[in-house]
Order: C-alpha cells, then sequence, then structure tokens
C-alpha cells in the first residue's frame, strides 16, 4: 500500500566505513522475521541521539538518555547499538530497565566493550514484559552475521521493522573537508507516528570526523527538517528515537562548528538521507493510499506555522477526505480554524491545492471549479499550500491518509 | 450502529410552554428529508448561547454573535430561531452573512418580529454557498406546521440531523421556585465533533423564568459539564452552537442568581438534558460500536484532567484499539504521555478498564491478567479510569471507538 516506495536497492546504498551491521531472528516478533538487530561501531565514533518527548518514556530510552548524558554530554564513546522489534519494553517497569541493561551488558560481552558503550531500541506492543532471555540468546548469531555491506544495511533496515510493508533505507555522499565522506540511513515506524524531536527509530551514520558538541547539535538540526516534519496518526511513540553515529574512518579534518568549510556540505548530505527517510515513514504510513504534502506560509512563527500544518495532518476528516479522493475542503478550513492561532484574521488566508486555488480571503476562491479540485484530488501525491497573511515564517509537514486499513491494521495489531 | 441509544419516545418529552416547533423540506440535504426547522417563542423568552472557537465561525455563528451582543449582553429579545441541515454556511464570505441575514429576514416576515429577533443555524457540508433561495421558498411550510407538542420536539430533533442515525431529545422536570418546570432539550453532531465551548447544534427549552445574566452564567455552567465533555473525533466544527431558551411561561417568581432557591433545582435539570443529550451524540458518534467514558482523576487542576482524557479519548490508536475489542492498553498509556503534562511523575500513574486495574505506578499491574482486560473490552460500554497522583482535580469525557464505518461515512460524506 505503500505510496510510490520502493525497498531499497543494496546497490543505491553506501557502505559507511567504521560501522557493520548484524541481525537475525529471536521469536519476540514473529514467527521466521529477523528481528534482533545489532550495529557494531570502530573506536572512536561519535554518536549522538534525541529521543521521544512522551513522558511514558520506554525502558531503553532512559537507557539511551543516561549513557549518553553519562559523560556530561550528548555524545559519548559507543561502540555499539541493539535494536529489538516487536516489544516496547515500556511501561515495563523496574523489570524493564533491567531488561534493557541486561541486553547491553550481553552485547558488551560479546564485542568486547563496556556495557556502558551499549545503547539499546526497542519497538513494538507497550506493557509487555520484554522477553530478554530470547533477546540474549540470539545475539551471538547476529554477532557472527556483522558486515558492513549495503546488503547489510538493507537487511538491516527489515528487521527493525514492525508493521512497516517497505523497509527504508537511503544514502547521500558529498565531498567535505577535503575527503569523500558517506551518509546511510535507516529508520522504521508507521503508525503511532507524531514525532517530537525523533521518529520511531532512525539511525543515520557517517564515515566523517565530527566534534561532540557539533554531532550534537547536528542530529537536532537535522530532526527538525526531517523527522518531525512527519505525522501519521498524532501519536507520539513512546520510543522515538534518530541516532546519528560519525565513525570518523573518512579521515577528514575533524569537522568542529558551523563556521567549518565541511559543515554545510555533511549537512545537507545528512539532510538528504534524512528527509528521504522522513518522507518513506509517511509513505509507508500505516494504510497510506496517498501520501500529502502540507505547506503553511505567512504565519506569525515557524511554531505557528507547523501547529496549522499538524493540525490539517491530523484530522481525521481531511484524512479520510483525501482517501475518498473528495474535494471536501471545507474541511482544511475547519482544520485551520482549529489550530489555536490566536486573533487569525481568516480574511487573509488564501489555499491552494496543488496548483488550484481554492481559498481566497478565507472564502471559497471566486475562480475555483470543484472540477479542478476533483482532479487534483485523484493524485497519489498532493500538496496542500496555506497563506495565513501574518508573517513570514513557514513549515512543512509530510502525512498520509486514513483508510479501512488503518484501521485494520490497528484494530488487529496484537493479532 | 448506535450505542444503546434509541429514538425519543414522544411521550418521554414535556411540551414546554411558550415555545413551538415546525419544520419542512427544502432540498437542501436530501431527497424527501426535512432540513429545515423553526422555532417560535413567546415574547418575554430570554436566549442565551455559546458558540464554535473555531476561527472560521460559520456565517450563522458569527450573526448569532451579533443578536445576542447587541443589546450589550448575551440574552436578549429573541422570537425565532431558523435551523438548516445539509449546509454549513461556512466559508462563504459576504455572500454568507447576507444569506444568513436573509433567511432571518425572511423569518420575521412570517412570524411577526424584527429580523433582529431571529437567530440562524447551519450545519452541513463546509466552503459551499447555501441555496438560501430553497431554504426561504420552504419557510411558509415550516410555519404552517408550527406546534409545540412532544411529537414536534421528535420531529424538529429529526430534521436537524446530518450523519445521525438517531434523533436526539430529552426532558426533565423539576420543582423550582414554587412552580413546576420543564426542560426539554434536541442536540444533533457525530463527527468532527469535539466541542468547545458548544456541540454542533443544541437547543435545551425551559418555561422557567430566568433573569438575563443568570441564563448566560447557565448556558456556560451546563455546557463545560455537558456537551464540552463530549469527543467523536478531536476536529472542532465551525458551526458549534448550543443555544438555552427560557420562556418563562411557567410563571415561577424570576430566577436571578446562584443564590436564589430556585437555581440548584433547575440547574439540575437542564444539566439532566443536557448530559443525556451530550452522551447520546457519543453513543451516536460516526461509525460508533462502543461508548467509552474517560475519568481522569488526582490532576493539579480540571484543565489538565480534561486534557488528558481528550488526548486518550482522541488516539486514534486507542479508538481503533476499542473498536477491536483489543486490550491492547499500552496505548493508553502512550496518550497519558502525550498529554503534555509537564513534570509527570509516571510512578504515580494508575489506570483501570472498568474494574480491573490495568496499570499499578506507571508500569503494569502485578495483579492484571489479560483475560481480565479482554472481558471488559467485549463490553458495549466501557470506562477507563486514571488516576495521576498529582492533586484533587478531576474530569470526565464521553466518547467512542473508531472503526471502518466512520472512515467510510467521512470518506462518502458529499456522495
Amino acid at each position: 500500500m505503500a505510496v510510490n516506495l520502493l525497498p531499497p536497492e543494496p546497490k543505491a546504498l553506501l557502505r559507511v566505513a567504521g560501522i557493520e551491521l548484524g541481525y537475525t531472528y529471536a521469536g519476540i516478533r514473529k514467527a521466521n522475521r529477523n528481528d534482533v538487530t545489532l550495529l557494531r561501531l570502530e573506536p572512536g565514533s561519535r554518536v549522538a541521539g534525541v529521543f521521544t518527548q512522551n513522558s511514558f518514556a520506554a525502558a531503553p530510552v532512559q537507557v539511551c538518555r543516561e549513557v549518553l548524558s553519562g559523560s556530561g554530554e550528548q555524545s559519548t564513546q559507543i561502540r555499539a547499538l541493539v535494536v529489538n522489534a516487536g516489544n516496547a519494553n515500556c511501561g515495563t517497569g523496574e523489570a524493564g530497565l533491567a531488561a534493557a541493561r541486561r541486553s547491553c551488558e550481553a552485547v558488551a560481552k560479546l564485542v568486547g566493550c563496556a556495557p556502558g558503550e551499549v545503547l539499546p531500541f526497542s519497538t513494538g506492543v507497550i506493557l509487555e514484559p520484554l522477553p530478554v532471555d530470547k533477546l540474549v540468546a540470539a545475539l551471538p548469531h547476529a554477532v557472527e552475521s556483522l558486515a558492513g555491506s549495503p546488503a547489510h544495511w538493507a537487511g538491516a533496515a527489515e528487521a527493525i521493522m514492525t508493521t512497516d510493508t517497505i523497509a527504508k533505507a537511503a544514502s547521500s555522499t558529498v565531498q567535505a573537508a577535503g575527503k569523500r565522506i558517506s551518509v546511510t540511513g535507516m529508520a522504521k515506524g508507521v503508525g503511532m507516528l507524531e514525532p517530537n524531536m525523533a521518529t520511531m527509530l532512525a539511525f543515520v551514520a557517517t564515515d566523517a570526523k565530527v566534534a561532540a558538541p557539533m554531532l550534537r547539535r547536528l542530529v537536532k538540526e537535522v530532526a527538525d527538517e526531517s523527522f518531525n516534519c512527519v505525522s501519521v496518526d498524532g501519536d507520539t511513540s513512546t520510543n522515538d528515537s534518530f541516532v546519528l553515529i560519525a565513525t570518523g574512518a573518512a579521515g577528514n579534518e575533524e569537522i568542529t562548528g558551523t563556521g567549518h568549510q565541511g559543515y554545510a556540505p555533511l549537512r545537507q548530505a545528512l539532510l538528504d538521507v534524512a528527509q528521504r527517510l522522513a518522507q518513506a515513514i509517511a509513505r509507508d504510513g500505516e494504510g497510506a493510499t496517498k501520501f500529502m504534502t502540507i505547506e503553511v506560509a505567512g504565519a506569525a512563527d515557524r511554531a505557528e506555522a507547523a501547529r496549522v500544518a499538524k493540525r490539517i495532518a491530523n484530522s481525521p476528516l481531511v484524512k479520510t477526505a483525501f482517501f475518498a479522493s473528495d474535494a471536501n475542503l471545507g474541511r482544511l478550513l475547519m482544520a485551520i480554524g482549529n489550530a489555536g492561532v490566536g486573533g487569525l484574521d481568516v480574511s487573509r488566508v488564501d489555499m491552494y491545492l496543488g496548483d488550484v486555488q481554492v481559498v481566497e480571503r478565507g472564502g471559497r476562491a471566486a475562480s475555483y471549479r470543484e472540477e479542478d479540485g476533483a482532479r487534483v484530488m485523484k493524485a497519489a501525491e498532493i500538496t496542500v499550500r496555506v497563506e495565513l497573511g501574518r508573517g513570514d515564517a513557514s513549515a512543512r509537514v509530510w502525512t498520509c491518509d486514513f483508510s479501512y486499513d488503518y484501521v485494520k491494521i490497528n484494530a488487529e495489531y496484537r493479532t
């Protein structure tokens, strides 16, 4: 059902020197489905992350936060990441924390590092105990399969999936700081998805050498313009994690700040990969049949623009109208009006559906004809553009429609 | 599909002296469906209302606000209300305002009052011109049918429906200020429904004599504990209106303030009718197969409790799990965690599904067994109770589940 999205071709992915991936089957998710993934990093790699804003942060998120802040900064010495799909290890109390720590210890022993150099990640059902024995028992197989090939990136992208129908991975390469730099990332997450700081699970790695404070800044900048622009259903997961890994294997002069000549090209390459992954998440949104881009301009500030865009993207009435290809565009007005924009002068609001002006100064545009709206609505990819007439700020959100299959997938999630 | 909801029996409804209802078919909504309703009030009746907070308030809402504030207060001399279903007259600019005013003028001429003594109401599709000629042409038939009988209340409740499957009307009677007082109300609205000050359309009338400032206070108090506790999909309509009518025909000593002996019994009777109508709206929510009550206690203040309750009620993931009778209760934790409660100590959160404790101190309750959760989930009516452990405030929301039929109804709304 994913909208204009194909599985990643290994030949379109790039090896990132300094990182290897392994995966295996532990029986946590489904029979005969890889569900445990391991990432091994060369010594000297730097890692920074952003995590869910949900108060019920999952146990692995709590452990990640602990580890990454252990050195007093958000990027510390990390040698491995372990990911399981099928169980979120959330709402599991002290036992859940112990299980997450035990998985880190088991990985540490296998790859030869300290437990505090391993980050754990989980995705799946909330409020059920993590079957950590199964996870630990499977780890040696994951270690055996470790390799850095593009095919391994593709395989790992598949092993972290839950209700995703298609694996998501992307690469980019750029000349920065005198070296050829590679960036490859993978992500998963198709429901319970309105990332606030990060998406469910996304891992982006580069072989660039990046100073720790720079990496911490980059992970936030990139999240804000990629994963934080996606909304499938407005529900922020308890397990959202976006991690940026810089192995340093490219041997470039270290990128230390925004004034460094390598900063702009590296940022662009990271953003390129992160935005492709973010869009892939919306294209593969649960039950998606349409991919929508909501652009809001003329706002007083970026937060206001984002609020309006998300209100449109999350309205069940807007989403069902898109599913039906029905140009019931009054629902878009309703959503704009509900975004809590204080003192909104509706007589300054314009709205376009694709290239068709629908709303002019708060009312139906004189030029609007139903058949023009109907034509745009038939497409699989649709852009809605709103002009608020209040200022210069803008924001963009990628989302999908709301279909019978969204209900089906979420009604039958645990069966 | 409505959950435990039957059409109003005329014999269970009470005549309210001083008010008559008429209705007819104008062809605005569907062939052979009454879609225009008229309420005629005796001179001396007082009216107060609360309206949508959506920035795109519909033309009739703008006119109502104008009229009701014309006398410098929210309750003025009103002789008639006119309601059409099938078209919201919203996003229609100056032409829409003119159409709303023209319908008031036509009613004024027919019932013999000033145009400024008529309130207009519309519900239906947004962003399409109101066919006001059809409306005006039908009005004489509505006037001919005017009567105050319980059967006319039931007929009017049907004529204001859009995607409602069942008409909603209720009555209550009470001894207040030395007289027997009657209260009868009707409401409609089953989607685009998270009233903020009022529901889509609700009219509650009493024959009690109530001072204007008292009536203005009562309409807000009653809205807060009835219609404002309903959410079907989190989308606040552009046309929400809740109007309280006091004809004064009961001849009681005027109820002037909260210290008056008639205040408490009248408030209780109004609340009784309004809450039954509000619950009826959730029971008849678009596609509803379950009726859920979300109770949140132990909050720092009422707004916080309401925010948590609405976040649960509006989560598509929670709603689809209830539709499937699947005790996927981690989604409830997720929703609580997303409510933006600053500094929430999750280790103090408890949660119950019916009589079953599911969450204890932020994690799965030791006593919880999946089969107990599954048993409660099978019922058509389910109460979720959350204890936040932060204070003494509480709030309650009535909602429904999210089914295939919600998608179907909203995908095919205009066809």
